[in-house]
């Protein structure tokens, strides 16, 4: 099976010119078919407040109501996602920016009102992803570039999880490809002591996350992270990788920051 | 030789969201092939004023500064772009919203300052369009949504003029697709007198266009865009139709506004 690798980057990358500039340098080098998912940052967040559109969260969780999928609409799928694409095909590399809509590559469905109202948020079932579709634009030497907005199907644009999109998307194409995940964030990857970059766990088997959750070297935000992430792999993903954006380059050894199996 | 139209719409059908709704009803049912390339209208301005971003004008063309372009990348390519393609997406027609950037499918040429600087317009050649890429996307089954969105393929997002893009667009698809080109405005076509909607010109060939430009029943804006259209079909174009948005039903008659011939 031919190789895919989906790398997604947050506001961590896409809020510093530079480590974008250097991120899509890397990305562009990398070998094989390629998508990369990327999510907002700071930006939406800024132009919301020029509006005079306040980020509301709750639990951590950004809460979209009409005026603030209008924001991300914009930076998400507009600035950011184009300015990405110039600068890649810049480089050379084809490059093509979608949002869930285009092609109805990731049709979601809008978060069930239960204790909190998410507003205009997907979420992703079994079936969201089009492989196929995605898989015609790779073939054509594409290089898909998604936003974290998807539609419902039914003309209404939605406001989506970018980590979700990234291993919703790796394990649709699993089937056709031999697809690796990497999410690049601030850290190195899973660290033994936080505050120690050279504690790095190079690989996590699925039979040892239980363990290192009750060691708690994996804890708070990672544990949903690396949850998602072996469910991906469960469902047939060759590997998960975290680690830095900045050490993109490492993949192609298969040594970049910590290695998910099964 | 396979059918291709394509459509541009301006401001005024996407300034009135019951005009866009219709109009995109009507798009989804036209048979064949399909492209609809769209401009800005007022939502551009409306955020550029709240951001404290004034909208620059010279001779009736908008100025593109930097906020400017940051400004209609995200309404243009975000916010109406994504829209119309969820609305046509819920309609079953499988669209794909894209910047000249996408798939590198239309790369421009910065606009060179000689008395006007007119910012980061791009002005596009006859080699601008990349008619093997958006060929493979239509065979997809893909409709390509096309905003007034260029690059430089040196990384530089560049504002375009939306007549330009269509007509440059379906000269470059004439080669392997008998096309036409739809100009939706907010008049029935060309007429005779431009108070009357009965006086509709209902054909003009090129040869025509010099004595009716005498005559005063051309003149103002219609001038550049006839004159844009009459070089269209020098270069290949079966037909182009001028006409309002809401009559674009007749189009599969060939009864549709003022149609242009050779």
């Amino acid at each position: 099976m031919e190789q895919l690798t989906v790398v997604k980057i947050g506001g961590n990358v896409i809020d510093n010119s530079e480590n974008l500039h250097r991120f899509l340098l890397d990305f562009q080098a990398l070998p094989g078919k390629k998508i990369l998912v990327h999510g907002g940052g700071k930006i939406a967040t800024e132009l919301g407040t020029s509006l005079g559109v306040e980020a509301k969260m709750v639990d951590g969780r950004r809460i979209t109501d009409v005026e603030t999928l209008r924001v991300v609409t914009m930076v998400y799928a507009g600035l950011i996602n184009k300015n990405m694409v110039a600068q890649l095909q810049a480089r050379g590399c084809n490059a093509i920016g979608l949002t869930g809509a285009d092609g109805n590559i990731i049709k979601a469905v809008k978060r069930p009102v239960k204790t909190i109202d998410y507003g205009f948020v997907g979420d992703l079932d079994e079936n969201a992803v089009a492989a196929g579709t995605l898989g015609s634009l790779l073939q054509a030497g594409l290089v898909p570039v998604l936003c974290a907005i998807t539609h419902n199907g039914e003309g209404q644009l939605l406001n989506t999880n970018a980590d979700t999109i990234a291993s919703s998307v790796a394990v649709a194409m699993s089937s056709v490809y031999q697809t690796s995940l990497v999410y690049c964030f601030e850290k190195k990857g899973v660290l033994r002591d936080v505050e120690n970059e050279d504690s790095l766990v190079k690989e996590i088997r699925a039979s040892e996350f239980e363990m290192l959750q009750k060691q708690g070297v994996v804890s708070g935000g990672m544990i949903p992270k690396l949850h998602n992430a072996f469910e991906a792999i469960k469902n047939g993903l060759a590997a998960v990788y975290i680690g830095k954006a900045d050490e993109l380059p490492r993949i192609s050894e298969q040594d970049f920051g910590t290695r998910l199996t099964a």
